[in-house]
């Protein structure tokens, strides 16, 4: 999973430049975690106003922080003048999103000239305990 | 698509008061359109605050409005006891995510006792132009 | 749907050679329905030796030929000296494949440079009765 | 992984019968490989007969053992009368599937009463080199 060389020797530079500019992650209180070539995580604190009517995070917010995470951790291995794009995703609820955050752990699974395909294991995490609740397989692409 | 028989007669004031419970479509500014049996509409004005890096709507608001049009589609057809949780959802973005509003138009493909599979075309509306930018097809799991 | 243009004249013939190439829908008994720009129906007979255990076509089968009538729909719209390539695909199985044969019938629902997205129902058909039996999104890619 | 404990003991006699009954799997030529709690193989021999048109297996075919690997692992964690269905799977292809056989490597990630969730990783062997060509992620459930 680490032998990954990314082309730009900046790539978590300008990962984390590019992240904050993504709204949508301030708005909902997402943060970066780890950004290494080819695995980049998304933190997300539990937050009530963020939930669906049975008080689990939404479906839709699991699956914002999953696929900054994947576009990210594509993103890596770009060149730096390269943007990123999501061409589509696939999420799967595997457990109620409750607990003191999510971490979305976005991995490359294959890394291509213009098709970059990343997997997303998302997990809620108390205390030390952290439980798999969700996971995506998403599709990138290079633009230039 | 609208030959469905609602076992719950009020099977929409069931979706507008489960709707007001999701408080993540309450923070984004989304609100319900139509809501018929096996199909509901998710209304979204354009937000900056929602946005990614390139100044669209982010992927996973556009996920956020149209899984929530597919979980209600699907509870449209469910009787009144029941609950409705996503089980997967697979969502292409087809075009910038940018304009006016989105609307995320939910319509059930097949309905059955413990599974209902969903589609939702979402377009951008700028005046009277509409421009279809995500499909998603979800699957809804009937929790009694 | 059938407002596309195609940049080759002779996408039809194209498409008919490149399927006649696939000797997976030849040993299946595959073979080509109606071709039009962004739109390809591929029909399968049913055979009992290609079932799963309960007796319905397997559904790899099912997506066999879905996915053909996806990539082609996608290739009628592609210069006439490019390659298509399957990017990845979604099935959604929605009732038992069994009838006197099955219909894959793919749309192209966007059209780009480099990806085209495309959409297949593929019915079972008995007699002059048809039941949807799976529908797939699937991304396609142009290579030249 | 291999943490899951079988409700039936006879897990494997059982899955072998089952396999053996999916005509599709004998036509192409696959056979079972590993079969343990919540993980089994699917082998396939490379045939000529199976290529699309630039002589790679077809998708559909990786999609069919993929396919059954999945619905199989889960079949290995439910009880002994339950019969599995596919609900929906999503395959990503990441390479050419071209080499001696392929291997479809199903593990299932999160098994419910109802539904389980499997992932599928498709590698190709040739000699003593392997290569990841395709994955899949799948909702299978159980019908008692």
């Amino acid at each position: 999973m680490s032998t990954f060389a990314p082309p730009d020797p900046d790539y978590a530079t300008r990962v984390q430049r590019s992240f904050a500019e993504q709204r949508a992650m301030v708005t909902i209180g997402a943060s970066l975690g780890a950004v290494d070539p080819g695995a980049v995580d998304v933190v997300l604190p539990f937050r009530e106003d963020l939930t669906q009517q049975d008080g689990f995070l939404h479906a839709g917010i699991v699956a914002a922080v999953a696929d900054s995470a994947c576009g990210y951790a594509a993103h890596t291995l770009m060149p730096a003048t390269a943007r990123v794009l999501s061409v589509e995703f696939k999420l799967n609820l595997l457990a109620p999103a409750v607990g003191e955050r999510l971490e979305a752990r976005a991995r490359v699974i294959r890394a291509g000239r213009t098709i970059t395909v990343c997997r997303a294991d998302v997990v809620a995490i108390t205390g030390k305990e952290e439980k798999l609740v969700a996971t995506m397989t998403g599709t990138m692409m290079t633009v230039v």
